[in-house]
């Protein structure tokens, strides 16, 4: 396998630039360290461009998922709305159960998404004060790209003080995300999907109104209390030890997708690269969910004229790597994760393979 | 700064080999992926040697702090002991507190070592059951190296069912710590200390009687439930998508400390970088500590001839990083770190520095 190019179409851990993996050889420094605070506000002010927010922007050395249940204990005292369209959003409900919180869902079938009509009136008729509600951007599992937008419209337009939790992690730095203009409260990612980084960090910006309802909450744990993440972070410092080798990756990366690539370019790229997909694989696979919500950074198939398991075997020994589907989908379809810093032509090149290898 | 021999002497961050930065840049792989479990099990089993167990041994992709937290809040449902001497072991307390238990301690002065007789003096005369006491191996903040063995007998004499939680963060890969045999029921340490990599990883060993209590316990949290863990590591995969460049980094510096330096070498490096310190410095300044429970791995020197803010910039000025005193210490002493793969040779030469700087 060259580096140079990936052959590695997976929906995450995505594949990583040779010079963004070079980044994390840099000789160590301290965490408390001048220079190391130089690092971290570079960070800092980029991250707060892509998330296109002015309030505050963190990174947490621990997967996102840590950060979906810091989330929670930070800003849900009682009761939690959970939208679901797959096994990724499930998982909010699961971590929410936890925290020992009342949790409410509003479930939708694998392969559909969240219907911004069911949401309204689920929101109309609701019994309940909802602390928050999480939705899930990019469903992972069934490659459902959920209007964030729409959604997020009508819970402002239903509700003024419900905060609104989004799991980015597969679809940050893939598609738009406008924390302040749409008004999201906290939004999560993980550096190993959209971000194009290895895995070990997640990223998250946190409204003003969600720091405020932290403070009001008593328990908000120790690892992932945003209280003092902002405290430190207005120091430009981190909590915790981080991992370092992971911030110079991502200064360098934000700096290339920032000013290199821009934001537009890449969201476009990435649009690109799932109508080339859907295009390019019509003759032998059915998309195993929603068209009109395919999403731009991952595709689950459901191939027609060999089973997914052969396909992936044949990839494989053609030496590339495709993901396998998803828990209930696992045996009957495959996904290709189009994500990050893979271009069009690797894309294509790797199409033209899986035409051979697929019927 | 050249790369290939440390002139970076701070109690962690330490100076990592380029031979252990160069696995960081593998190519990505999945950590579902087949050949990801080979390296987790690799991991996994020299873990284990490590940490002298035969129980269980786990990664989490978090600073060290995270596994603290998270080992009270699977272990510690009603109260706790927390021994104090210094910075890191008060940090014990205040993450204690935040989960909301009964919060026991006995404070120490910085500077000296926990005492193994009032210890038991606090157990014999002790009014409540104690889930569990806590125990900061090596107190980074004043360089003191507790006794940890002494300290553990001491409470399996006064109890057979507190749970012993040691933080070994400074400690682990530098002095002796026999999990089994001594009977430690979890045991945490961060990677960029005696381990010498970066940091962005933390590792731990839990007993199987901290595992049956953490079964009792109804909430564990999500990101640090130790059962989860030990579900998935026992098929050989990480709960949640872990740092991969740590992961490869690990696997080859376990196997050289393990079957390279061997670890009675190792810590036995450790005690002479200690001594060696401590002659050297003997002339112009003080240990701020205990002398008898003098770290191997941190000296917290009080200079005597020049201020400690100068010697600090000198030795800047001649390429030489040293840690600065901690928290309450801060001015009047610095820190030397002779930890993880710092060699003789190599300390040699820094306080052949520091003896023109210091005086």
């Amino acid at each position: 396998m060259t580096d140079r190019q990936s052959r590695y179409f997976v929906p995450g851990p995505t594949w990583v630039r040779p010079e963004i993996l070079a980044e994390m050889t840099r000789p160590m420094m301290g965490h408390r360290s001048a220079e190391f605070r130089e690092v971290f506000r570079r960070v800092k002010g980029d991250l707060k461009s892509l998330f296109r927010t002015t309030q505050d922007a963190f990174v947490s050395t621990s997967s996102g998922t840590g950060v979906l249940e810091g989330a929670l204990l930070n800003v849900v005292p009682r009761r939690v709305l959970v939208t679901t369209c797959g096994a990724f959003s499930e998982r909010w409900k699961t971590i929410a159960e936890q925290t020992g919180v009342e949790v409410d869902h509003l479930d939708h079938p694998w392969g559909e998404a969240i219907d911004p009509e069911r949401l309204a009136t689920h929101f109309a008729g609701r019994r309940h004060h909802y602390d928050a509600v999480t939705i899930t951007h990019n469903e992972t599992s069934t490659g459902v790209m959920n209007d964030l937008r729409a959604l997020v419209e009508v819970i402002h337009a239903e509700t003024s003080d419900t905060l609104i939790l989004v799991d980015a992690v597969s679809s940050l730095g893939s598609a738009p995300i406008l924390f302040d203009e749409w008004g999201i409260d906290v939004c999560i990612a993980s550096t190993q999907k959209g971000l194009a980084l290895p895995p070990g960090l997640a990223v998250f910006a946190v409204s003003e109104r969600a720091l405020a309802a932290a403070k009001k909450k008593p328990y908000r744990g120790t690892y992932f209390d945003f209280l003092e993440y902002k405290r430190q972070g207005d120091n430009d410092g981190a909590p915790f030890t981080p991992s370092i080798p992971h911030y110079f990756a991502l200064e360098k990366q934000l700096d290339h997708i920032l000013r290199e690539e821009t934001l537009d370019e890449r969201w476009e790229r990435h649009r690109k690269m799932r109508d080339m997909t859907l295009e390019r694989t019509a003759g032998y696979a059915e998309l195993m969910s929603d068209r009109t919500h395919a999403s731009v950074s991952v595709s689950a198939l459901r191939p027609t004229k060999r089973d997914a398991q052969t396909i992936l075997s044949e990839m494989r020994a053609r030496g590339f790597v495709l993901g396998g589907g998803y828990g209930r989908w696992k045996e009957e379809s495959f996904r290709i994760g189009h994500m990050g810093d893979i271009s069009l032509v690797a894309l294509s090149a790797m199409l033209d393979v899986l035409e051979e290898a697929a019927q």
